[in-house]
């Protein structure tokens, strides 16, 4: 593996960040990690940096991308459920009563997840989503989902394996609902994503060995679950660490208690022009507690109105 | 990444390994999956190996290692735990009463190990391996455990990865029991270990923010497991899959189900000079229906005896 790094006259490693003092934190950490006979050398193995996924690497407002999956899905599979023209919260969402599925809760949309999401083999599930992202565009910015992934993120990914990190995606999303698009869109192959799972079992199906996903939550990778997510799939503790709402928030405190130098970053949606402006109140992504518990803990906050000179990548 | 392949003339890659049909069925799937324009042609991303550990890339015979050390920690921990004295197993283990341990069957071993592997900080555990893996010989080659390793799998690992294979292991053994050892002995890292685990919780204890082991299975990484563990962990398909006894036939099912060119590997212990013979009798690593369903499924029989120049590192 050859180390590239940042050298006086190289090209700007983060060509969509704004000079100012995130960019310049980001750096010097970087620098600092990587630079040998320092005392804040890393060596390579314990490079690990971690990231969010919803609202931290792609949307996520003004509802989660994976829910609209689910809610697709059922649309798709009602026929094959006849039962659902009269459950809810089935009911509500085929007849496209959008208020009566919030008022579901989070019990609901629990419901909704489980049946888009179980029932077919692992394979099948793959497909189903790989062809789900290429038909369906969000409206405002017209574009497809794998496409609003924030271009200033994929090169701070990218920065940071060229500096000999092992990135790793550890989000509250599903793990096989992020795989099929994070290596292509980020960088991060199948076996570095980190999510919440369903139970599956090994099944001869029609012959073949397959895995099949079943109607049960198996893990659920977020708040209090990331770092025990962390400690399952990847088992060392991350240096760096960037999430974008209090449900991060154990993540970043898992990354700094280590020794040695650790860096925690939380992205804050500033930006109701280029994307969207949201944090205490939200009920997607909501940052609040982070926010004032950044500086006393040496949380960096990316604003992403200030610090960002482009947001999505371009068309 | 620079890719090594095998030329004619270049260094054997297999130095340890006999001439023979295993070794030639090793070489010619290697070559065949990594030489571009052909129809075999595996991309980089897709070559996934998983290994089992237990008999297959380390010694098992005639107590899996991972039980070894269990019962050294509960004597350690033994002070703390006046009412081990009065109570199954952990009285006959402290009083060195074996047949009565071994008598406490599948659930007196697992109380045995779960309190010997909770309770404790995710550092802490590390720390308590990596000691007992320094402190500890194995009697009949009085070497520690983690030099009784098979050098012929080290070196096809190694080979692999020279192929661009990205290396695996899948076992029914203990994840945090593993990862110490395996980047060193394998070169496998921590991440790249799969295997069973207990349930952890994220805590902050004396203000520091650590993962604690807590006394209960999470998954067990064995048999139909396997598949479910490579699914959950990787997130792909393996290409070759390489185990030593029934407990991976599942592992090794679903790796040569898929597209494309596949190899499945079992160990035969069949040496009782330089290591152990054991096979369908055996009450660990019990090899006996993937002996007679080997010919008609594809898999290959690496023997032990024949296959293997030598066995273990040099000292
Ligand atoms: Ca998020
Ligand atoms: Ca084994």
């Amino acid at each position: 593996v050859t180390l590239m790094t940042t050298h006086a006259g190289a090209a700007d490693p983060l060509p969509s960040w704004n000079e100012g003092a995130t960019r310049t934190a980001i750096i010097e950490f970087v620098e600092k990690v990587t630079t040998e006979g320092s005392a804040d050398f890393v060596p390579l193995e314990k490079r690990i940096a971690t990231f969010d996924n919803d609202g931290c690497l792609w949307l996520e407002y003004p509802m989660y991308t994976q829910l609209l999956f689910a809610f697709d899905r059922i649309k798709e599979l009602a026929p094959q459920h006849p039962e659902w023209k009269t459950t809810q919260p089935f009911k509500a969402l085929l007849e496209g009563d959008m208020k009566t599925v919030g008022a579901s809760g989070m019990k609901g949309l629990m419901e909704i997840v489980i049946a888009s999401h179980s029932g077919m083999t692992a394979t099948e599930f793959d497909k189903q989503v790989t062809e789900w992202l290429v038909k369906t565009k969000q409206a405002r910015f017209n574009r497809p989902y794998n496409e609003l992934i924030y271009q200033p993120q994929v090169e701070l990914l990218e920065y940071l394996r060229a500096n000999g990190f092992k990135t790793f995606i550890v989000s509250g999303g599903g793990i096989a609902f992020m795989r099929p698009f994070t290596e292509e869109a980020y960088g991060i192959p199948p076996e570095q994503v980190v999510g919440s799972m369903i139970e599956s079992e090994f099944q001869i199906k029609d012959g073949k060995a397959e895995i099949v996903r079943m109607p049960k939550i198996h893990f659920i990778d977020d708040k209090a679950g990331k770092p025990v997510g962390i400690y399952n799939h990847i088992g060392h503790r991350p240096i760096l660490a960037c999430g974008n709402s209090d449900s991060d928030m154990q993540m970043i405190q898992y990354t700094m208690a280590g020794d040695g130098p650790r860096m925690g970053l939380f992205v804050h949606h500033t930006d109701a022009e280029r994307e969207y402006a949201y944090d205490r109140k939200s009920h997607v992504g909501t940052l609040d507690k982070a926010l004032d518990l950044a500086d006393a803990n040496g949380w960096t906050i990316i604003d992403m109105k200030q610090d960002w000179k482009t947001v999505f990548p371009p068309k």
